[in-house]
């Protein structure tokens, strides 16, 4: 099973994923396009998110970051005012040992590796690309990175538009198109269609492998009832001109998905979805427990076994 | 007052200083030839030490690191096999804070001033160089960077030879020679003759300026009774061929200093002191406590004021 994912939706659902299929079953392609050079250290915080969750190491209230760590390095940090990134003291021993391996030219796919062995998880984790791709933002305060629109602003800023800096040139990560290519079958976890799935469609080799994998492509929509699970997908999609509902959602994946799954409170538009040619799977989506996540990953497993 | 200073035992020295002169009269050049990259953070022991201990923030057990720091970010790093060198988590944000200023282009020296400026420090800490200079030192198991001798090795090969790589063609820091060349007097703290002090020196023009300034140079000896306040300096000095009392230091700064100052315990070498044409002082130089590091602080002001 190869997975495209985000950080925390996708985590979420990984998780559930893991718990009803062996984790070495599955291959994880994830986004890096919003990884962030802060203080000098390279922080991916999709693949961290990922890793952490799979390791059943992650904060459980903000889905990001370790459990139980603490802020010391911060508080000292915010003695040089340099404080607005959080950043825990264990979590911050990821992005050293990432930074420093990076400097002396060890590929991400590999330290994403070591970095997922070390934590015990046996799942896959590949970045989309050992090539540098960047997230830009525009907004009516000028384009700007992804981690400064997000993290800095919180995301607040209108979104006019978003570029994947480094994406048309990026090739993909040594196996992930061998990955998808022989995959039983591709899911896309429930994560932001343009930012998190978006820079990972955007490595041209990888939008090629999705579109001639002879698995079947399955997608879960972030967009439940207009609300996004995380994060500003909603109004991003809505300043890119997106429908920002599942159906929105539907139309991005529409080209190489087969099988899209919806909330029940979005039944209503199984016909729309059905209409682009994808075969609509309606469950509940939202996440709340383990028991849920677990649900949704049988569910998705299932209409894949149809 | 300018001072040249290593690590802990000059740092220990500078607090006695700052108790009984203003510390804004107070010039530090510290040594950087033991400054390490590890873990890709530019680390810089004996200016941070120097700036911890001035701040009053010093760990008053080992007089290195932060008081009260607690060491998360290391115990995560043990996860990657990263833990030999032992970085607390406030001081951490030090190197970060360093290393991402340094990769930006900002000199050694106006990163220092900025720290010392963070933590409250009135003295001006000067590196010696903003140029690399590194210490190797050579011994049976090969040639070492020091802190891989010193910290990871933790000082226990025979030391055979010392080698500043780049100090031969280092610029000293900004103002470092304007500093020696009007001060009203300059100070050799109690650090390692050799590798803490000995860089500094090997500065070609921080060498000439202390043989050409006008002030009257004192130095203090690390060595009491044949035993070093700290550190390893009795067992290099005797690898080097120097003789491991405060005799031999006085024979190693002879052609610059003109006032020694030696312990109680020594007493009997003043002759030999003298004869090297340094004025020998004798006073209690052991600092186990504050009021013993502001004596002999007050022990050589008046040494210089005769």
């Amino acid at each position: 099973l190869v997975v495209l994912a985000g950080g925390v939706g996708a985590a979420r659902f990984l998780e559930g994923l893991a718990g009803v299929v062996p984790a070495a079953q599955i291959t994880v392609v994830g986004n890096t396009a919003d990884d962030a050079e802060i203080h000098g250290l390279h922080i991916s915080p999709d693949l961290d998110t990922v890793t952490y969750t799979l390791a059943g190491r992650a904060n459980p209230e903000t889905g990001w970051g370790l459990n139980n760590d603490t802020f010391h390095c911060l508080e000292a940090l915010s003695l040089y005012d340099q404080d607005w990134f959080r950043l825990g003291d264990h979590d911050l021993a990821t992005h050293i040992y990432r930074s420093a391996l990076l400097r002396g030219g060890v590929p991400l796919t590999e330290i994403t590796a070591r970095i997922a062995r070390a934590h015990g998880v046996e799942a896959a984790i590949l970045p989309m690309s050992d090539d540098r791709v960047r997230t830009f933002v525009d907004t009516p305060a000028g384009e700007l990175d992804f981690q400064t629109y997000f993290a800095r602003r919180k995301a607040q800023d209108p979104v006019r538009g978003v570029r994947f800096e480094g994406a048309a040139t990026a090739r993909p990560g040594p196996s992930v198109v061998h990955a998808i290519s022989c995959a039983d079958a591709v899911l896309l976890a429930p994560s932001n269609p343009i930012i998190s799935i978006g820079p990972i469609l955007a490595v041209p080799a990888i939008h090629e492998a999705l579109h001639e994998t002879p698995a079947t492509v399955l997608a879960v929509s972030p967009i439940v009832a207009g609300r996004a699970l995380k994060g500003p997908t909603v109004r991003m999609m809505e300043g890119l001109g997106h429908q920002p509902t599942c159906v929105g959602v539907a139309r991005i994946y529409e080209s190489f998905c087969d099988l899209f799954v919806i909330d029940e409170q979005d039944w209503a538009t199984t016909s729309d979805i059905e209409a682009l040619g994808l075969e609509a799977m309606v469950t509940n989506t939202v996440m709340n427990d383990l028991a849920s996540k677990q649900a949704l990953a049988r569910f998705c497993l299932e209409g894949l076994l149809r």
